[in-house]
């Protein structure tokens, strides 16, 4: 039903256009600006970051969206993330948009912008106003890749994908791009993710893009900070001529679950690429008493630098998995938790088992593996993904200065 | 009024005893058993973890401390943790317990017991039953520093220290010792801290010692973690002949003022001694609505391991503090925000200002230094103390392997 696509990416959907060029905003001369556009004007379904220190392009955005649920089009600059830049910030935002409508022919607060790079720098907006005319003519059909470049920052990998669904009345098509929230350079910051579907998604899908980001960039951890440019865009264009509505309840649910498995595959290319990352590894926890406490105590234990740091020296520490889980302010007994490395039980009911250290260790050798907390409190599940903390997390993270 | 006493601790007060020995519980042959011995039964007040996952000495001391306010003798282990160890590890408790009250002619379930080391393995019940008639002999009026040398895991230097408060009436003394939450070997954990004074405390200063903890032992964060063992145990015998509720009202300020001054050094001491850590920062957070958001906040960011990393390499990044500070969860406003290193405004109302960037490389370059943030929200202000990260504290905890 589902298949990946070789090379996909956010122009995979039927009606997307997207480039990606130099500006020269950033020092190292790599692709720094990226636009996406739909032909036809797109529902949006838009999520922020949380942070109280918002940087202008998410005021100017959430602005945007307050008034219109229709977007035509994302311009997004890495290098800079205009971010407490107060009100010339905000007015250099509006001005990225603005420009960028009148190049596109759009009308006014048709399209939302977003930026990433550097905290507490004003945007250069000579450059990149002499860059908008420029990346207007390149928008083309192939142009997922390079806008999945021009959106990076510090990330080593391009991270771009798409698949196809096939449904009963023909095939839909969802596409993503991100980047990651590994930091290289003090003051960098942010997660951005763009995803375009050519379904048409009814206006009160957000609560289940909501949901769906939970379990997938939510559920993703580095190293626990939250930036001030967050920010995840679902665009619906329903150029397929194919809305979600006429589905059926199954293939309705398979939709769910494409989105669901894109976001997420797209979430552990963040964590894979994770800043010193050398293991990937999800961390599930299991018949929780609810979903959220599952994972808010997965993610708990993502965020321990002991467990983090275990995990890089390939030590199958599971006294550290416990005892974090047992911080992470969710209900439990020890008596009543399992603990798996893999598939090796190395704690029954709160007591250490006699497990195979053999294949203990070979589990934490691997470059990616689970390990599961069995709470025996209920019904829910969640996972969260981590990657481990290493030498080079700190180098990476240190050795820069200003 | 107040003295800091040279080389003092919990022997420092009147009527307290105490000793240090080898048991051999720990490889390195290093002290692992202490025992502190009050002449009176002392009114005791303790605050233990709040991890859903507690040590079986922490079960243990819970239920002596809920038929009896006194308390005559504190046993403590290093080297095992006596966590995750189920009801046997339980029974193990009770019975370090009732060998020494035998030894010391005490009646029953008149002391406590700690531990702290390896979680999951069974304490080396001989060992500690071989050891507790010798320990008993050993306690003396001078055993201060055997005694806070024989609860540190991994900790490099003893801490330990005394003041003395003159008072109309006399002077009153409190001593402690303490133990990092540092963790070399994996599994290791626990923050211990053991307060002693000779004043005669009321039966309802368990608030007012759970407030002095506040801004304490729960102010300092080495890495976020919360172990399954911590415990913090003030014992009050009045062997100083002078009752708290006898001293004048501002007497008594002076002595709340002096506990939390010693637990606050207590406290920072740890810091110092963190894992890897080469520097000590002050957080402080002011003008915050209330004290438990500037402490949540101030707590937060000597969480975040940018902020850390970045306080390693020396490097003024207040990108990372303002980021960090706008996801604590705690109300503010960017615009409304000041941030100074030391002494260096850096942030004015949520703008950067044109700081003398060499008195602020001066700032980060210093071995302990302050960073404030001002919210302009309100009245209240609290402070957290937290050590940098660096590529020591990776290696500590990854390079091991079980």
């Amino acid at each position: 039903m589902v298949t990946m696509l070789h090379e996909g990416g956010v122009c995979s959907p039927q009606g997307f256009l997207a480039a990606g060029i130099r500006a020269g905003i950033k020092a190292s001369g790599n692709l720094d600006l990226a636009l996406l556009k739909s032909e036809i004007p797109a529902r949006c379904f838009a999520v922020f970051t949380t942070n109280k220190v918002k940087a202008a392009p998410v005021l100017y955005d959430r602005e945007v969206l307050e008034n219109s649920e229709h977007i035509s089009a994302v311009l997004i600059n890495s290098g800079n993330a205009n971010a407490c830049t107060g009100t010339q910030g905000f007015a250099d935002a509006a001005q990225m948009a603005s420009l960028t409508e009148n190049a596109l022919e759009l009308s006014p607060k048709s399209m939302l912008v977003c930026s990433t790079g550097i905290i507490g720098r004003m945007l250069p907006m000579d450059k990149i106003e002499a860059a908008i005319p420029q990346i207007v003519t390149e928008l083309n059909e192939n142009g997922s890749e390079a806008f999945g470049k021009a959106i990076l920052t510090t990330d080593l990998a391009l991270k771009s994908m798409a698949l196809e669904l096939r449904t009963e009345a023909g095939s839909v098509r969802i596409g993503g791009a991100c980047k990651g929230s590994g930091m290289i350079h003090p003051n960098m910051a942010t997660m951005l993710a763009f995803i375009t579907t050519d379904i048409l998604l009814p206006s009160d899908f957000q609560a289940e893009f909501k949901a769906s980001i939970a379990d997938s960039f939510n559920a993703i951890t580095v190293d626990g900070d939250t930036s001030t440019n967050d920010t995840c865009i679902l665009l619906s264009n329903g150029a397929s001529g194919i809305n979600f509505l006429d589905l059926s309840i199954s293939e309705q649910s398979d939709f769910r679950r494409a989105l669901a498995t894109l976001m997420q595959e797209l979430a552990k290319c963040i964590v894979r690429d994770g800043e010193g990352a050398t293991k990937l590894i999800e961390l599930r926890v299991e018949k929780a008493e609810t979903h959220a406490d599952a994972l808010q105590m997965a993610r708990f234990i993502g965020t321990s630098n002991l467990a983090k740091c275990a995990m890089f020296g390939e030590d199958p520490n599971w006294g550290r998995i416990l005892s974090s889980a047992g911080s992470s302010g969710v209900n439990m007994s020890a008596e009543h938790t399992d603990l798996y490395f893999g598939d090796v039980l190395v704690l029954a009911g709160g007591r250490p088992t006699e497990c195979d250290m053999n294949a203990l260790h070979a589990v934490v050798r691997q470059k990616e593996y689970k390990v599961t907390l069995v709470l025996n409190m209920g019904d829910a599940a969640a996972s969260a993904f981590t990657c481990d903390l290493s030498y080079d997390y700190v180098k990476i993270n240190a050795e820069y200065t200003t």
